[in-house]
């Protein structure tokens, strides 16, 4: 493992994805996506006695098929990097608590995926690990009554509001070579322009985002037309517009290859997302299910995943804070 | 860096403590560490505008402590790895926004000083980070509003009870020696005995502590008497009951060199904490100040570092759901 610049780490030799898994709710599954979840579930509670219990459930499913398809067991996953968006990372808890695997929570809001993919790529790279995993999930009913209104009460949505995806992704990250590795990882820095607005969090999330991937690019002396594709997740429609004008004012063009797994996800235009997908289990699940079998079947080659993070609570945007951004960027290669 | 048995990092080479910065609030002020403190505040809303904003500036002060005292600035940290009670971690969130770090959010409940200790050692000894710091805190007055009953209210509180402590601790570590290291990791599997009190987190906590230190002792073939101190964090007075008495039972006598940081940072006959202190800051601010004083003074040499969490949330609990334990151990050495 190698610093290269201020801000990226290098990982020789890289860690190498060994399965991954990718699951999701009724809205998910009716959307573009829809063929690259393991599964999806037209039922929002997946037969459990809560929103939160079922996205639980979400993550022990992701977990379970992406070691299952790694051929491994869970005896032979050294750590677990997990985290969510509920109040104490509840999903993650009771999601994974039977697994035995030791288990270290992480917290980034929408940026957990990132953040998880590299804690277990460092890990592995470093040789703390043979196997790791990353595991992120949200729920759109739990999420709601949590973060906004009970649903029962039905309140209008704002433009800007993103949908908070049911879904979960995980992946196992492998010291054994593969056909996908992580190359470098860049963790981000917090970023706070003070957006107080929880319906416009595309706003609060674009300037980190920004600010990442410039670390990126300078630190590697890469450019974004390295790139198959530059992929956030999820500033959705507003959020990317800021994310593409920015970039394009600091003279990194990323018009053609940019892409938002908060965009992804559903058809924006048919499915009432407003200004499209957020929460950790949306870019969770695009990555490691679309993501990654887009890379398996050669389409894209390179990939720079970029999951941003509100990170808030309404205590704190009831106490008058704003909305602190972050963005984690690990770069996804095709092996040839 | 090398994995010895199933569950221990060898750190090879180790991290080194660098700096460490520990606040506390007036009770704390008021207890037997008083003196090791960098200092106490009368006032628990230290001028803030709320009891979260209050923990936050705990956070603050503890990591300019820390670096200040490694001699070290901002720009020399590669990653802050921080994590708190509140929902979201906002303590962390909106204390260490300012610092410009990349910033890795953490959750591991009140085990998070290890788990944030043990991070930051592992990415300083595989090379990802040349400093990192780690830091947590917890405030009494944000985490009963949050978690029990508001203030104002007055309830009675039970036997078993915990006083969260209003106390940060933070610690950078570095590669570049000094005088105590971190020479080996185990990060912890959750254990879940179906203890569903909130108001008894210590015997909630007690078994995922027996079995961190058993995973230890069995992969590195050390004895609890190689050690000067056991010291868990934060089981209080009833979960270190138990878990001197689980430990005797399987063979591994610690009543000699065993304490708790939830015993330690309050005199629990005199300041009415009922089973004693607990919060990520308890054993944060303990370590942090007393016991690395301590050793620098050469009266602890090799210290094992068990802080226990508790993850679960209010809402899991009134879904009927049972309180995981975790516990993360580190140990600290004093060089000769």
């Amino acid at each position: 493992m190698q610093r290269i610049g201020k801000y990226t780490l290098q990982l020789d030799p890289p860690a190498y994805i060994r399965g991954s898994g990718s699951f999701a709710g009724k809205k998910e599954g009716e959307g573009p996506l829809k063929d690259y979840f393991d599964a999806t579930h037209d039922d929002t509670t997946l037969g459990e006695e809560s929103w939160e219990k079922a996205e639980s459930k979400l993550q022990t499913e992701a977990v379970k098929t992406a070691i299952q398809k790694a051929h491994l067991k869970p005896a032979d996953i050294q750590y677990i990097f997990a985290g969510d968006l509920l109040n104490q990372c509840i999903s993650s808890t009771y999601g994974l608590r039977d697994l035995d695997i030791p288990f270290l929570g992480q917290y980034g809001a929408c940026s957990t995926m990132a953040q998880g993919m590299g804690m277990a790529s460092v890990f592995v790279s470093g040789g703390a690990a043979e196997n790791a995993v990353a595991v992120t999930s949200s729920h759109f009913c739990s999420a709601e009554r949590q973060f906004r209104f009970p649903l029962e009460y039905g309140g209008q949505r704002t433009p800007t509001a993103q949908w908070t995806a049911t879904a979960a992704g995980a992946v196992v990250m492998g010291k054994q070579p593969g056909a996908i590795s992580v190359r470098e990882v860049t963790f981000g820095r917090m970023t706070d322009l003070g957006v107080s607005d929880a319906n416009n969090m595309g706003a609060a999330m674009a300037p980190a985002a920004v600010r990442t991937l410039t670390d990126y690019f300078t630190d590697t002396g890469a450019t974004p037309q390295d790139f198959d594709l530059i992929l956030t997740g999820d500033l959705g429609y507003v959020g990317s517009s800021l994310l593409r004008e920015i970039m394009r004012k600091a003279g990194w063009d990323i018009e053609t290859n940019h892409n938002d797994c908060g965009l992804m996800i559903y058809n924006r235009k048919e499915q009432d997302v407003h200004a499209g997908g957020s929460g950790c289990g949306c870019s969770g699940s695009v990555v490691c299910g679309y993501i990654l079998k887009q890379m398996a079947q050669g389409i894209l080659k390179d990939v720079l995943f970029t999951a941003t993070g509100a990170l808030m609570s309404p205590t704190a945007l009831q106490q008058g804070e704003s909305i602190v951004g972050i963005a984690h960027a690990v770069h996804l290669h095709l092996e040839t």
